[in-house]
């Protein structure tokens, strides 16, 4: 063994249901992978001398996973939170001008190294509250130098802090000025884009806005089908502003996930279900907003849809650093229980992912583990703020933050 | 001069309106007050000497001040939380034998040590999110002994923090057991306590919980006028959860505050005005409860009422380690812009807690406050967890967190 933690409660996920919890525990793991969870008086002998022995009097869950952000990008819009306070709504700001169109701006006049340096602290503030793995968006460039140099800092950032980053190419977030009139177009622009940034290795998965206020549905039909062609996974922001049959689109792909589907109805749900969708809710973009539309959350109950919590993490609608606080925010508003925000938060989020090899405290997978002063799993959705991570691990190795 | 820093924006609030915010500032300290407040290339020669010379290119705030708080508690209530999320509201949990009572148990069997050993973390985290000064109440103990224990547990938390700790006497919190249906008794007992525990140095102010699930107007009244007997400032939890002219009361009596006040009629705000009491405002147990009874903001506004905003940090309805989160939620909450809730956090939560020495950066004031990495002071409300704040001073010198 490498290591071995004695004396948590663990929180493992192993069944479907409850948090699966193991008082007294022992948690070994030997080149990356988890080697043991259970009782402490179970641990086989080989591990006794493991090289790395911590005690530790607290919780530990698995590492926590963030299935949606768009953590990269320059400057915020906290002037824009002030007037939204005013009264303007986020469809208002978007026509004024503002909205995305000034994160683009923003994104376009910032060099790689700016962006970088300005997205890393967004980064180590969710590891330093438990994440070990994020994905993390384009969306902000929409022409082809700049969404390559936000795909760049996303693996930049895997790289500088040790957390498993996984990459979405969402050049179909708005139209740009230059394609004014023209969306068709730009989405073929787009297509072009995620071929040749997809030769560089720089996207893992393919994402699309269809809304209103974004793409049509037709729009993010021609995006995803040529991900699909590519054989990258899909994903989509659907039904956020009004029911545009984002979840059913979304699940006509075989898509990861459906992402905010406030609006989705019953059939979309369904669909989903069919296809093995997860539904990704983010109360952080429903908070601020001050929405009132909640997703269907009984029907992704009654028909069993997996839901991931992610932050959003964005400087319009989102400006959430940190999962526990997600967690808090989706007990609140959307009614969901502690452990249907940690399930979402682990086990669903890595499926949103398509990560079959953490998400849980099983032996065989990945030892990415998060350590809390806590003791009641339900404790991470309970406090807003305050310090709570102890540490986070990633395949064994504790993970440094800036 | 002992210190100065260069470089920063600085949050004065030196005037009654907007931040007074000056850039690329220098801001000076000597015998633990404000020296010099400017324009950098202001500083007079006298500073350039200084012992301690910080360059900072970020966002300076006067000291957080959080003026409503129970964080000397015992065991949290994760678990409530849980309950109340399956639709359960205040009131069951309390007629249930949850609520305050589990509190009250789980205080009187922890020993001192074991309570400030709990308490100090939240202590800490509140501090570093950028706390200077902070106020907590007893009223967990309900009897002499455990009410003593709670304050001096309070006095201990401003020894080995370094923050300043102002503490207030609320034995009016709930009923004991051993006084059901006396509570007149109750009452006349806990001011015979009061009396104690004030000779003994223990008790800045006093407040009590005059509700329909607390206590009556008239024995708040009765707690009320036995603390200014003894010269001590008063405040009252008013107003929560119906209108039981709880502001009217707090004010008859010169209170330094009434805390909650989301019932509070336009006549209980003009007696407010009348007797300069603040309106603390408490958007945790808001949110926490989503209550949808908002705060009268808007006669506060037009009565120009101050505003102060607090954590009021409990386990049962406001479990919340950070003045910013705090800040956050009352934006969103109540609709309250970034500069109302800074000032709230800082100039009028001063003021209720009687302390006229700080709250601004202005000359002469105590050198306390916060250093953040942010630009736009709208961002303290902007951005939902994360690690913002980069140090705290208190009276020039810089707070360690543990
Ligand atoms: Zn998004
Ligand atoms: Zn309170």
């Amino acid at each position: 063994m490498d290591g071995v933690i004695f004396g948590a409660t663990l929180v493992t996920f192993s069944k479907d249901e409850g948090f699966g919890r193991i008082e007294n525990s022992a948690l070994a793991w030997k080149d990356g992978r988890i080697a043991y969870v259970g009782p402490r008086d179970g641990l086989p002998d080989s591990a006794q001398h493991a090289v790395r022995q911590i005690e530790f009097n607290g919780l530990i869950t698995p590492g926590l996973i963030d299935c949606h952000t768009h953590a990269v990008f320059a400057a915020n819009r906290a002037h824009e939170f002030e007037l939204r306070l005013k009264g303007a709504s986020y469809e208002e700001v978007a026509q004024a001008g503002g909205g995305i169109v000034s994160s683009v701006k923003a994104l376009h006049a910032a060099s790689y190294e700016e962006l970088l340096e300005q997205s890393l602290p967004r980064v180590y503030d969710l590891i330093a509250d438990g994440v070990t793995t994020l994905e993390i968006k384009s969306g902000y460039g929409l022409d082809l130098e700049n969404e390559r140099k936000m795909l760049r800092c996303a693996r930049a950032i895997a790289k500088r802090t040790g957390a498993t980053v996984k990459t979405t190419f969402l050049a179909a977030h708005a139209l740009p000025e230059a394609f004014a009139g023209r969306a068709d177009d730009y989405i073929e622009a787009a297509i072009s884009w995620m071929l040749e940034l997809h030769a560089e290795g720089l996207i893992d998965a393919v994402d699309a806005f269809v809304e209103r206020i974004g793409f049509t549905p037709a729009q993010g039909e021609r995006m995803l089908s040529a991900a699909r062609t590519l054989g990258l996974p899909v994903k989509l922001h659907a039904d956020q502003l009004s029911d545009g049959n984002g979840a059913a689109l979304a699940a006509k792909f075989g898509a990861l996930s459906a992402d905010h589907i406030e609006y989705t109805s019953e059939s979309g749900v369904l669909a989903m279900k069919e296809a093995g969708t997860v539904a990704v809710l983010l109360p952080g973009a429903f908070h601020v907003l001050r929405e009132t539309q909640l997703p269907p959350i009984d029907l992704l109950r009654k028909h069993k849809v997996p839901m991931a919590i992610a932050t959003d993490l964005n400087p319009g609608t989102s400006p959430l650093r940190s999962m526990r606080q997600a967690m808090q925010l989706a007990c609140t508003h959307f009614n969901m229980t502690p452990e249907e925000v940690l399930r979402g938060a682990t086990v669903n989020a890595a499926r949103a992912l398509g990560l079959e090899d953490r998400g849980r405290l099983v032996e065989g997978l990945r030892a990415d583990f998060s350590c809390w002063r806590a003791h009641h799993p339900a404790e991470l959705a309970y406090w807003l703020g305050g310090r709570l991570c102890a540490a986070t691990f990633k395949a064994g190795v504790r993970l440094e933050i800036e």
